[in-house]
Protein backbone atom coordinates (compact mmCIF):
# COMPACT_ATOMS: atom_id res chain seq x y z
CA UNK A 1 0.00 0.00 0.00
CA UNK A 2 1.76 3.24 -1.13
CA UNK A 3 1.37 6.22 1.46
CA UNK A 4 2.16 9.02 0.00
CA UNK A 5 2.95 10.87 3.31
CA UNK A 6 2.03 14.78 2.37
CA UNK A 7 2.38 16.44 5.55
CA UNK A 8 5.03 15.56 8.68
CA UNK A 9 1.71 15.59 11.36
CA UNK A 10 -1.99 13.66 11.28
CA UNK A 11 -2.73 14.32 7.55
CA UNK A 12 -5.71 16.31 7.70
CA UNK A 13 -9.55 15.23 6.05
CA UNK A 14 -8.89 16.52 3.02
CA UNK A 15 -5.19 15.10 2.58
CA UNK A 16 -6.22 11.66 3.16
CA UNK A 17 -8.68 11.70 0.35
CA UNK A 18 -5.91 13.06 -1.87
CA UNK A 19 -3.56 10.25 -0.23
CA UNK A 20 -6.74 7.50 -0.83
CA UNK A 21 -6.98 8.78 -4.97
CA UNK A 22 -3.60 8.08 -5.74
CA UNK A 23 -3.24 4.66 -3.65
CA UNK A 24 -6.72 2.98 -5.39
CA UNK A 25 -5.05 4.35 -8.62
CA UNK A 26 -1.70 2.82 -8.12
CA UNK A 27 -3.85 -0.46 -6.60
CA UNK A 28 -5.13 -1.07 -10.15
CA UNK A 29 -2.54 0.59 -12.48
CA UNK A 30 0.00 -1.57 -10.61
CA UNK A 31 -1.42 -4.80 -11.78
CA UNK A 32 0.14 -5.33 -15.68
CA UNK A 33 1.74 -3.20 -18.30
CA UNK A 34 2.81 0.52 -17.52
CA UNK A 35 2.46 0.55 -13.36
CA UNK A 36 1.39 4.29 -13.99
CA UNK A 37 -1.42 3.48 -16.29
CA UNK A 38 -4.87 2.03 -16.17
CA UNK A 39 -5.15 -0.44 -19.29
CA UNK A 40 -9.45 -1.12 -20.16
CA UNK A 41 -8.71 -4.31 -17.65
CA UNK A 42 -7.55 -2.19 -14.56
CA UNK A 43 -9.82 0.43 -15.60
CA UNK A 44 -12.99 -1.98 -15.29
CA UNK A 45 -11.39 -3.67 -12.33
CA UNK A 46 -11.46 -0.39 -10.17
CA UNK A 47 -14.54 0.65 -11.80
CA UNK A 48 -16.48 -2.56 -10.82
CA UNK A 49 -14.83 -2.80 -6.80
CA UNK A 50 -14.29 0.86 -6.41
CA UNK A 51 -17.72 2.02 -7.73
CA UNK A 52 -19.64 -0.90 -7.61
CA UNK A 53 -23.35 0.89 -7.35
CA UNK A 54 -22.53 3.47 -9.50
CA UNK A 55 -21.70 1.35 -12.51
CA UNK A 56 -24.28 -0.97 -11.44
CA UNK A 57 -27.14 1.85 -11.38
CA UNK A 58 -26.10 2.45 -14.83
CA UNK A 59 -27.84 -0.17 -17.42
CA UNK A 60 -25.12 1.15 -20.68
CA UNK A 61 -23.13 -2.34 -20.87
CA UNK A 62 -20.94 -0.25 -23.18
CA UNK A 63 -20.22 2.19 -20.02
CA UNK A 64 -17.21 1.32 -19.05
CA UNK A 65 -15.60 1.63 -23.20
CA UNK A 66 -17.21 5.18 -23.26
CA UNK A 67 -15.47 6.06 -20.06
CA UNK A 68 -12.43 4.66 -21.22
CA UNK A 69 -12.52 6.76 -24.48
CA UNK A 70 -13.76 9.88 -22.74
CA UNK A 71 -10.87 9.56 -20.38
CA UNK A 72 -8.34 8.79 -22.40
CA UNK A 73 -7.33 12.63 -24.21
CA UNK A 74 -3.82 11.39 -25.66
CA UNK A 75 -5.18 8.25 -27.16
CA UNK A 76 -2.77 5.56 -26.10
CA UNK A 77 -5.47 3.08 -24.91
CA UNK A 78 -4.96 3.75 -20.76
CA UNK A 79 -5.83 6.33 -18.33
CA UNK A 80 -3.36 7.76 -16.70
CA UNK A 81 -3.50 9.49 -13.02
CA UNK A 82 -4.22 13.18 -14.51
CA UNK A 83 -7.36 11.58 -16.88
CA UNK A 84 -8.28 9.35 -13.73
CA UNK A 85 -8.83 12.75 -11.73
CA UNK A 86 -10.75 14.19 -14.09
CA UNK A 87 -13.42 11.10 -13.75
CA UNK A 88 -13.35 11.21 -9.90
CA UNK A 89 -13.79 15.42 -10.23
CA UNK A 90 -16.33 14.51 -12.55
CA UNK A 91 -17.87 12.07 -10.68
CA UNK A 92 -17.89 13.51 -7.19
CA UNK A 93 -19.59 17.05 -8.58
CA UNK A 94 -22.49 14.96 -10.22
CA UNK A 95 -22.88 13.70 -6.58
CA UNK A 96 -22.47 17.31 -5.30
CA UNK A 97 -25.51 18.30 -7.60
CA UNK A 98 -27.73 15.78 -6.63
CA UNK A 99 -26.94 17.02 -2.96
CA UNK A 100 -27.58 20.34 -3.62
CA UNK A 101 -31.04 19.12 -5.18
CA UNK A 102 -32.01 17.63 -2.54
CA UNK A 103 -31.28 20.46 -0.25
CA UNK A 104 -33.26 22.70 -2.10
CA UNK A 105 -36.00 20.06 -2.28
CA UNK A 106 -36.13 20.36 1.06
CA UNK A 107 -36.77 24.09 1.77
CA UNK B 1 -21.38 16.31 9.32
CA UNK B 2 -22.72 15.71 6.09
CA UNK B 3 -22.65 11.99 4.71
CA UNK B 4 -23.21 11.19 1.58
CA UNK B 5 -24.32 8.05 1.60
CA UNK B 6 -22.77 7.21 -1.86
CA UNK B 7 -23.44 3.24 -1.55
CA UNK B 8 -25.79 1.11 0.47
CA UNK B 9 -23.36 -0.59 1.72
CA UNK B 10 -19.61 0.05 3.14
CA UNK B 11 -18.68 2.69 0.61
CA UNK B 12 -15.34 1.88 -1.23
CA UNK B 13 -12.00 4.01 -0.52
CA UNK B 14 -12.87 5.93 -3.87
CA UNK B 15 -16.36 6.31 -2.12
CA UNK B 16 -15.09 7.73 1.04
CA UNK B 17 -12.63 9.82 -0.71
CA UNK B 18 -15.13 11.79 -2.67
CA UNK B 19 -17.47 12.00 0.25
CA UNK B 20 -14.65 13.41 2.00
CA UNK B 21 -14.18 16.36 -0.62
CA UNK B 22 -18.03 17.31 -0.06
CA UNK B 23 -17.83 16.73 3.71
CA UNK B 24 -14.63 19.40 3.56
CA UNK B 25 -15.90 22.08 1.41
CA UNK B 26 -19.04 22.22 3.20
CA UNK B 27 -17.67 22.55 6.83
CA UNK B 28 -16.22 25.93 5.65
CA UNK B 29 -18.55 26.65 2.74
CA UNK B 30 -21.59 26.78 5.65
CA UNK B 31 -19.80 28.93 7.71
CA UNK B 32 -21.20 32.33 6.48
CA UNK B 33 -22.87 33.98 3.80
CA UNK B 34 -23.59 31.50 0.19
CA UNK B 35 -23.38 27.83 2.23
CA UNK B 36 -22.66 26.67 -0.94
CA UNK B 37 -19.41 28.79 -1.82
CA UNK B 38 -16.58 29.41 -0.06
CA UNK B 39 -15.93 33.41 0.27
CA UNK B 40 -11.75 34.29 0.49
CA UNK B 41 -12.30 33.97 4.36
CA UNK B 42 -13.78 30.57 4.27
CA UNK B 43 -11.28 29.46 1.45
CA UNK B 44 -8.23 30.60 3.52
CA UNK B 45 -9.54 29.06 6.85
CA UNK B 46 -9.92 25.60 4.74
CA UNK B 47 -6.17 26.15 3.02
CA UNK B 48 -4.58 26.84 6.22
CA UNK B 49 -6.28 24.17 8.30
CA UNK B 50 -6.71 21.66 5.77
CA UNK B 51 -3.57 22.58 4.00
CA UNK B 52 -1.51 23.65 6.42
CA UNK B 53 1.95 22.17 5.40
CA UNK B 54 1.03 22.79 1.70
CA UNK B 55 0.35 26.54 2.31
CA UNK B 56 3.20 27.19 5.36
CA UNK B 57 6.20 25.78 2.51
CA UNK B 58 5.24 28.17 0.36
CA UNK B 59 6.42 31.68 1.24
CA UNK B 60 4.31 33.70 -1.30
CA UNK B 61 1.79 35.98 1.21
CA UNK B 62 -0.42 36.41 -1.70
CA UNK B 63 -0.93 32.59 -2.78
CA UNK B 64 -4.32 32.44 -0.77
CA UNK B 65 -5.44 35.91 -3.45
CA UNK B 66 -3.84 33.80 -6.48
CA UNK B 67 -5.75 30.80 -5.66
CA UNK B 68 -8.82 32.36 -5.26
CA UNK B 69 -8.37 34.25 -8.35
CA UNK B 70 -7.34 31.22 -10.32
CA UNK B 71 -10.50 29.26 -8.91
CA UNK B 72 -13.42 31.67 -8.87
CA UNK B 73 -13.59 31.28 -12.81
CA UNK B 74 -17.40 32.79 -12.97
CA UNK B 75 -15.73 35.30 -11.20
CA UNK B 76 -18.45 36.24 -8.54
CA UNK B 77 -15.52 36.38 -5.94
CA UNK B 78 -16.39 33.15 -4.44
CA UNK B 79 -15.48 29.52 -4.94
CA UNK B 80 -18.12 27.07 -5.57
CA UNK B 81 -17.99 23.04 -5.25
CA UNK B 82 -16.85 22.72 -8.94
CA UNK B 83 -14.32 24.93 -9.19
CA UNK B 84 -12.66 23.46 -5.45
CA UNK B 85 -12.79 20.14 -7.12
CA UNK B 86 -10.30 21.72 -9.99
CA UNK B 87 -8.25 22.46 -6.87
CA UNK B 88 -8.12 19.43 -5.34
CA UNK B 89 -7.45 17.72 -8.67
CA UNK B 90 -4.45 19.89 -9.57
CA UNK B 91 -2.84 20.00 -5.88
CA UNK B 92 -3.12 15.81 -6.70
CA UNK B 93 -1.58 15.94 -9.70
CA UNK B 94 1.05 17.97 -8.56
CA UNK B 95 1.50 15.20 -5.66
CA UNK B 96 1.23 12.55 -8.04
CA UNK B 97 4.13 13.76 -10.43
CA UNK B 98 6.37 14.39 -7.76
CA UNK B 99 5.94 10.97 -6.20
CA UNK B 100 6.55 9.53 -9.86
CA UNK B 101 10.07 11.63 -10.20
CA UNK B 102 10.68 9.80 -6.35
CA UNK B 103 10.18 6.48 -7.56
CA UNK B 104 12.05 7.08 -10.99
CA UNK B 105 14.84 8.01 -9.31
CA UNK B 106 14.98 5.35 -7.42
CA UNK B 107 15.28 2.77 -10.12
Amino acid sequence: KHTFNLSSKMPSQLESAMDALMTVFYNYSGNDGDKYKLNKGELKELLNSELTDFLTSQKDPMLVEKIMNDLDSNKDNEVDFNEFVVLVAALTVACNDFFQEQQKKKK
